[in-house]
């Protein structure tokens, strides 16, 4: 419950709830702000001025660089086919599946409820709708909405 | 964490999960009932006899009237276009965006995971299905579904 | 808070947040792993070896049977057209709605941040898209996705 120690915590973080979120191994940058019930998983990286909403899972194998927003709600995903148990019905272990990476860069912004899917890049500044399904690339200054999100417009104008 | 001094509670609201809510600055009517892992922010205004049901999230500039079933993992949102930062790479402040209201009227149900953009309006009883993206307002009595929500029908029927 | 004492737990459960998930009245099987922010209800039953990964939430009349993935943020539905009140203008009360079952057989995974509609049964071994809305049966073995969920192949492949 809260934040583990193992932790790495920059300057000037702000989690006004820190029994109300799940954070563990994984490193969020200076003047980051975190909202209640976020879970953020081992090896995921958050970079320095981001803002993670209420309610987020952020989970192994996702980079979030500078500058971006994360709004309430949002699910990332690290498999592509996830099983509770392997072929012979015991349960999986770490071994039995591949963890592929997610890179949110720099100033890119989710909208709340949008879900990540795996192995995906989201371009600077690009703005994803809120409720939006991710499937594919998105490209820098894009904004894209619907499911799965589809290119709206190539520039956020923002 | 739970409930802040500054929230304003009317007769026979119930919060069975006290610990496991984060209010705080805002308005709750009589008799409302609000489940586990709920945030609701400061200047949102719920009515009486309201459902807000597990994981949902209302944002300041919410305004839920009487008799409103919210349902499970409800998003709502008050900035069109949120980012993280301000052009200048500073992090933003209240000054840095407007919030942009949204009212769900009497006796609407809002669908467990539905998500609503900021500014609209959520007709009196009308019904928003599960998982639907409103962007738009939404008739009295009427049934919408979808992302983005359309119409299905005029009368909710019930 | 965390688990009441009216929940069966099965031998080798793993909650390693048990403090920040909200569990009464349910069943949970054999070695089944579950996450943080998690809400299970009353009467719903949980199989053995099931994963069921943070913030998601698992209502009444809800049957996982084992080896079942559960994502992140996964909502399920009891009640076609839920309502906070009966048509007097009262609070709903249980004599006021029936409970509509929904099945997940064995072996099926849900992706993150799905919404199953009350009455369905999802086929042993199918995958659910992450971010569909599951409006009807899922055969098995079956994968979808998508709002409303459509077939997209016959066969989950693994």
């Amino acid at each position: 419950m809260g934040i583990a120690a193992n932790v790495t915590i920059g300057n000037g973080v702000s989690i006004p709830q820190p029994d109300l979120v799940n954070l563990y191994g994984c490193t969020v940058g200076d003047e980051t702000r975190i909202g209640a019930f976020v879970e953020i998983q081992k090896g995921a990286t958050i970079g320095a001025r981001c803002k993670i909403s209420s309610h987020s899972f952020i989970c192994e194998g996702v980079t979030i660089e500078d500058e971006v927003f994360i709004g309430h709600g949002v699910m990332f995903i690290n498999d592509k086919t996830p099983r509770a148990t392997s072929g012979d019905g015991t349960l999986q272990t770490e071994a039995d599946w591949a963890c592929i990476p997610t890179v949110i860069k720099r100033g890119a912004s989710l909208g709340s409820g949008a879900v990540v899917m795996c192995g995906v890049t989201i371009g600077a500044r690009a703005l994803v709708g809120a409720g939006a399904v991710v499937t594919k690339d998105v490209p820098p200054d894009a904004v894209v909405a619907g499911v799965p999100a589809r290119l709206l417009a190539r520039s956020s104008g923002k």
